[in-house]
């Protein structure tokens, strides 16, 4: 089954399009873990670890997928890295989708290197990439997508400065993120399943409800990863007109709101609980918000 | 000192401009190597470390800078990826300076986290950056400038896809990189070492010899980092337009062509040897091209 297909059962299986994003900064781990790992590398990496692992055991009955970032492991090195690689595994035996938030993007063979590295070493389901680089950068993903393997590629990002280069005017009302979404689309053509959506999607900012929605409008078969939920300001009905009023499909990802729940929300019953209620809280917020679920039916 | 000065002052004590790239692909380490390691992910690790290694060991006396890339290392996990950690160091030990071709980008708080990753834990002098996300997503590597610290931006890379997105015409004859080269100059302005050249620097593709050129002319303070020479195409003539009239600051970087030279240039003196000759020739190559020699007085 391709990973479009693979999502939206998981999506349909768990009743929401809801991601969470393990960013695991070690400044916010929570004391009760902290206290028990040396301060060293190692130790932190163990930390981080153990952390993923027991957000992972709170949230896998309330989400179809999990997005952990490369970034919060590879601060601390090798160990960092590993915790990476088992944090990606213990999420695939909980029965969640993971999609690498690696943002990686190289010329073709070293991007067959990447794609060796996260899809065939981490086991990781979809991954993100940056588009920068151009087509042949990204083939090696694009035929991993045989293997029932995804990507989200970066359409239009969710940091203020993402206008930098991505709003560019190129005349008629189009910037570079339209065409950007443009090869996106197309190079999703070869991977559409059996529900009408590619295996290859676009990272969408919810912190820009206006692209989104012209993007919905202009990629209808292009599934979206929307980051930018909680923490970084978007809501869920601002999401609305992303997911389209057929509830096309999309993803939508919180990471510290949900993770770090606990430092907004303290609950005598400790930090997994404020985890389990940021998730459900995201959950009823999207289902209000977002037509038919999130999915296309 | 800044980075631009101390890569200046490399080049200068090593006589050239050349860099050379670690692309440690394992089916191209010599057989002597690959025999003495498991076949598993570990021995895989293990050699890749042991040819990088000797490949720095022959190069140090003849190159200012190494540059090993990511992708090669992580696609050997955890073990690839303290394979990275340690070629830095060795790299550093032997007295090189260290361009970690990593091409990141992620938004603000994220790029942190790799800011810590490539610089702190992994100690490289310098990274390769991706511009797409824009200002905010690139500003904690910028302050760490201020610790000697380098980067270089990905304005027109080497291969033919670059032109899917940076190629993008924005009227008046101006593309998408001739934008992101206005950017990369104007985020390099505070970072003007004593020899005027920034340690923001630009990586432009050898291979696209007009845009080098007219790159070089609208960014006079910016640093060129210039892959594809050699086994991609680009020959030290096509180059000495990127560097200019005056021999502005640039460095030339080579991957397989040096360290894979025993593939094309079997020689009954070893594989290291080859290597040798291969870097030798480059440096003569570069000699002939560069006006100046390749750096400012």
């Amino acid at each position: 089954m391709n990973y479009a297909d693979r999502l939206a059962k998981a999506i349909e299986e768990k009743g929401t399009p809801a991601v969470v994003g393990l960013d695991p900064r070690i400044g916010s781990i929570p004391e009760e873990i902290r206290s028990r790992h040396g301060d060293d590398r190692a130790g932190a990496a163990a930390a981080v670890f153990e952390f993923n692992r027991r957000v992972i055991d709170v949230v896998a009955p309330l989400v179809p997928a999990v997005k952990p970032n490369l970034a919060f492991h590879e601060a601390f090195g090798w160990e960092g890295y590993k915790a990476f690689l088992d944090t990606v595994a213990h999420a695939k035996e909980m029965g969640l989708l993971v999609i690498a938030d690696a943002k990686r993007g190289d010329i073709g063979s070293t991007a067959e290197a990447y794609a060796e590295s996260l899809f065939g070493v981490a086991g990781a389901d979809a991954v993100t990439l940056s588009p920068w680089l151009g087509t042949d950068s990204l083939k090696p993903f694009f035929e991993r997508m045989h293997d029932g393997k995804g990507c989200y590629l970066l359409v239009k990002t969710s940091n203020p400065s993402s206008s930098d280069l991505q709003d560019l005017p190129l005349g008629g009302g189009r910037t570079v993120f339209h065409q950007a979404a443009t090869l996106v689309s197309a190079w999703g053509q070869p991977h559409i399943g059996r529900k009408g959506l590619s295996s290859v999607g676009a990272v969408v900012g919810a912190t820009f409800p206006e692209q989104a929605a012209a993007l919905r409008a202009a990629m209808p078969t292009t599934p979206f990863l929307l980051p930018g939920y909680g923490a970084q300001g978007a809501k869920g009905e601002m999401l609305r007109r992303a997911f389209g009023a057929g509830g096309a499909g999309a993803v939508v990802n919180s990471s510290r709101g949900i993770i770090f729940a606990y430092q907004k929300n303290e609950t005598e019953e400790g930090w997994e609980e404020a985890v389990r209620q940021a998730a459900l809280a995201m959950r009823a917020d999207l289902a209000a918000a977002v037509p038919e679920g999130g999915f296309r039916e």
